[in-house]
C-alpha cells in the first residue's frame, strides 16, 4: 500500500461562490466540506470563505478604489490567495454555467496577474488550482472546464481530475444536502472528491519541494528583455 | 540567469488534428512546429502525426475493429501516445470550434482511460499534456478550455499557460502561414509558445523524476477494495 | 384551449450522430423518436438518418471527392437537409462534448453556408432549428449551446425552448433506453421534448407562411453591391 | 429591391453589460450604438441601460429585498425587459468569458422565468433576443453562444445570425473605440451587426403580427392539467 505522505507544510483556500450569504445553507459548502475534512485530516492549513459575503466589486482593476468604488475587500482578501499553495474554486450552476459571483472571482484573479513573484514569473506560478461543483440538474463539466482554464491561463499548474461535483438526474429535484438527494452517498462523487484532492496536495508538495518552476522559458521579465532560450522564429 | 535544465531524457507526441490530409499545407502544423523545434533544440524526443492521415474509426472503444470495422489504426498510434511523457493537441478552429478531428482523439484517447498504470492509476497519471489553436478569426480560448479539460480529466496534468494560439482580426483573413498575416511575427504568440513548451517541459520532468504521483488517494483499484485514506462520508 | 395548426405542408429532418451505426440500438435516436412521433401524428413529413451510417468525411468543402476522396455522401445527403423546414440534431454526449459525428455534421452543413437562396440571403434562411442531447451522465446544455449556435450562425432561426435532453443523475449510470433508467418516463424530458417540437413547428409554420424572412438588411449580395439600408459607420 | 417594412411599432432593449459605469466610455457600448442607430432610423422605440449603474444583488430570486438585502432595482428594471419585444445583450469579453455582470443579468432573468403570459406561456415568449461582444483578444462566438443559449432557454426566439461583434489580433492591443483599432471600419463587423438588427426586426414584426406563439403544445399550465397534445410516451 502507498505510504501517506506529509503535507503538513501546505496551506489551501477554498473560495465559495455560492450566491447565498452566509449564514444561509450552500449546497456548494456541503461538498466543499468534504475536500477541507481530508485536508484538515492530512495536517494541511485550510482557510475558507465565501466571495458573497464580502464588500468586492466587479471590475478588473487590482484595487477598485481607484476607479471611484468606496470600498474594495478584494486587496484583503488577496492576500489570503497569495499565502495558500493550493485554490479550490467552488461554484454552484446557473441555467448550466458557473455563478456570476465565480465569474467575478475570476475577472478579480485575473487583475492581479500582471504582477510577478521573485523569478520574474506570474504570481501564480507553483500554485495548484481545482474546483467543485454542485447543482441539481446539468453542467458539473462546462463549469469545471472554464474554471481550470482560467487557473492555468493566470499560472496555477492543474493536477489530473482536478474537478468534482453533484448533480442529480435532469430537471428540477432536491440539491446536495438535502435529504432527498442521496448525494453525499454518491460513490461517484465522493471518489472523485477524493482523488481532486490528493492530487491537489501531491502536486502541490512536488512544486513546494522544487521551489516552483524554473525561470527558465518561462519569465516575461527576460522575453521583454530579448532573452529566447530555445525559441527561434519561423522563417 | 535562469540555469539550463536538462530535457533529453522527456518525449513528445505532437498530433495535429487538422481535417486536411498530408502533404496538404497545415497552418496548425505551421505553429505546431515553433513548439516542435523549440524541443528539438532541448534534445527532446519529438514524435508527430496527422489523425487524418490514418484510417482511424469514432467510436469510445478501445479497438473499433472489434465493433464491426475492418481497419482501426488507434490501437497503434496508441502505443506511441503511451510512450510520450508529453502530449500536444493542436487543432484549427472551424465555426468557433475544434475539429471533429480533435474531438474524434479525444474519443478515442477517452475509450483508453479504464487502462490502469502499475501503480492502479489511470494510465495517464504522470503524463502532461497542452494544446495549440490556430484560425483566422475567434475562438482560441473556447477550443484550449474542451481539450485541456478533456486532457486532465483522462489523467493528464497541466502547467500553467499550456495553451497557445494565433488568429487573426475579427472576420475571414489570412491564416497562421499566409504571407499577409504576419503571424509568424506575432510577439504574443511567440511568446505564449515559448512559454507553454518550457512549463510542458518542466513539468514532465518534474513527474519523471518523481515516478509520476503516488497512489496514496487517487488509485481506483484501492478505492474499490474499501481503501478511503482520510475521505469520510458526510453524515 | 387552443386550436390545433395545420402542420400539414411542414417536412422535418432529424438527424442523428451517434457514434453507433444501424442496427446497433442508439439511446439518441431513443429520444428523438419521441419528437419525431408527435411530428408524424401532426402530419409533418419526417425523414431522419444517422450520419455515421454514411461516407462523409470531414472536411470544410461542399464537396470532398474535389479534396482527393474517392467518396462523398454529403452532397446528396445535403439535398435532404435543403427540402426540409426544420433541421433537429441530436447527439449524444461523450466526456461532456457533442460527437465528433456532431462536430463533422456542422463542419459540413457550415461548408454549404455560402449558398445562397433566390433572394440573395443564405441558403437556410427561413428554416428552423433544434437539438436533442443524451448521455447518462452531465453536458446537455453545454452540448446544445454549441449545436444550437451554429445552426442560427449559418441561417437557422432558433424558437424557444428549443433543446431536450436526457441525463442521469452524475456518475456512469443506465442510458435513455435502459430500463434501470426510467428515463422514458422524465416528465420533465417529456415536457421539453413536446414544447421543443411545437415551437419548431410553430416558427417553422410561421415563415413558411410569410416566405421566410424578407431580404430588406440581411442580404449579403445586397451588401456587396454598396447597400447599406439604416446602417452608418461610426465616425 | 426589397421593400422597406413599417417596423415602428417595435420596441427595443439594450442592456449593456460593462464593468464600467456610466459615464465612463465603453467599447461595448460604442458597438452597440451601432444597431440602437439603425433602430432608430427604422423608427422602432430603443431604450437602453448599464447594469452596473443600478444596485441589483446576484441571486436568483424575483426580488432580493424579500431575501435580506436594502435594495433590488431589478424588479424595476424587469419592467423595462418586460416593455421591449427585443432585448440585445452586450458584453465585454474578460479572459475569454462574458464578464460577470452578464453572468448576473442573465441569473436575474431566468429567475423571473417562472412567470407566464396570458396565454399560460412563459413571460419570454414572443419576444426576440441578440447580443454584442467586443474584446480585443478572443471570444465572440463563446460569449454569444452562452448568452443566446440563456435568452432561447428562457423563451426567447433567435433568429438567424443573432450576434455581432468586434476583436483585434490576438493579444492585448486597442479596443472598438480605440483610434488604433480601426474597428469603426470592420465590414465585417459592421455587415454583422447590420444583418443581426435587421433580423431581429423582421422577426420580432412577425412574432408580434401572429401576437406571439399559440399556446397549442408549449403551455406549462396545461401540461400540469395533464393536457398532452399529440405527445405519447415512450412504452
Amino acid at each position: 500500500m502507498a505510504q501517506q505522505p506529509d503535507f503538513t507544510n501546505l496551506k489551501a483556500l477554498f473560495i465559495n461562490c455560492t450566491l447565498k450569504k452566509s449564514p444561509r445553507q450552500s449546497h456548494t459548502r456541503g461538498l466543499m466540506e468534504v475536500s477541507m475534512n481530508i485536508m484538515r485530516k492530512e495536517g494541511v492549513a485550510v482557510d475558507s470563505l465565501r466571495l458573497i459575503d464580502f464588500n468586492v466589486p466587479a471590475g478588473v482593476q487590482p484595487d477598485m478604489t481607484e476607479e471611484g468604488y468606496d470600498t474594495d475587500n478584494w486587496p484583503h482578501l488577496f492576500k489570503r490567495v497569495e499565502a495558500a499553495h493550493i485554490l479550490v474554486v467552488g461554484t454552484p450552476i446557473w441555467l448550466g454555467e458557473r455563478s456570476s459571483m465565480a465569474s467575478k472571482l475570476i475577472e478579480r484573479l485575473y487583475a492581479m496577474s500582471a504582477m510577478q513573484n521573485d523569478k520574474g514569473q506570474y504570481l501564480y506560478y507553483g500554485k495548484v488550482g481545482g474546483c467543485m461543483v454542485t447543482g441539481n440538474e446539468d453542467g458539473i463539466k462546462h463549469c469545471a472546464k472554464g474554471i481550470l482554464y482560467a487557473l492555468q491561463h493566470v499560472g496555477y499548474s492543474i493536477p489530473p481530475q482536478a474537478d468534482a461535483g453533484w448533480i442529480g438526474e435532469v430537471g428540477p429535484g432536491p440539491s446536495y444536502l438535502d435529504d432527498g438527494s442521496n448525494a453525499k452517498n454518491s460513490d461517484f462523487t465522493n471518489r472523485n472528491t477524493t482523488f481532486m484532492t490528493y492530487n491537489l496536495l501531491h502536486l502541490a508538495k512536488m512544486l513546494q519541494e522544487q521551489q516552483g518552476y524554473s525561470p527558465y522559458g518561462n519569465s516575461p521579465a527576460a522575453w521583454e528583455q530579448g532573452e529566447r532560450w530555445q525559441f527561434e522564429k519561423r522563417s
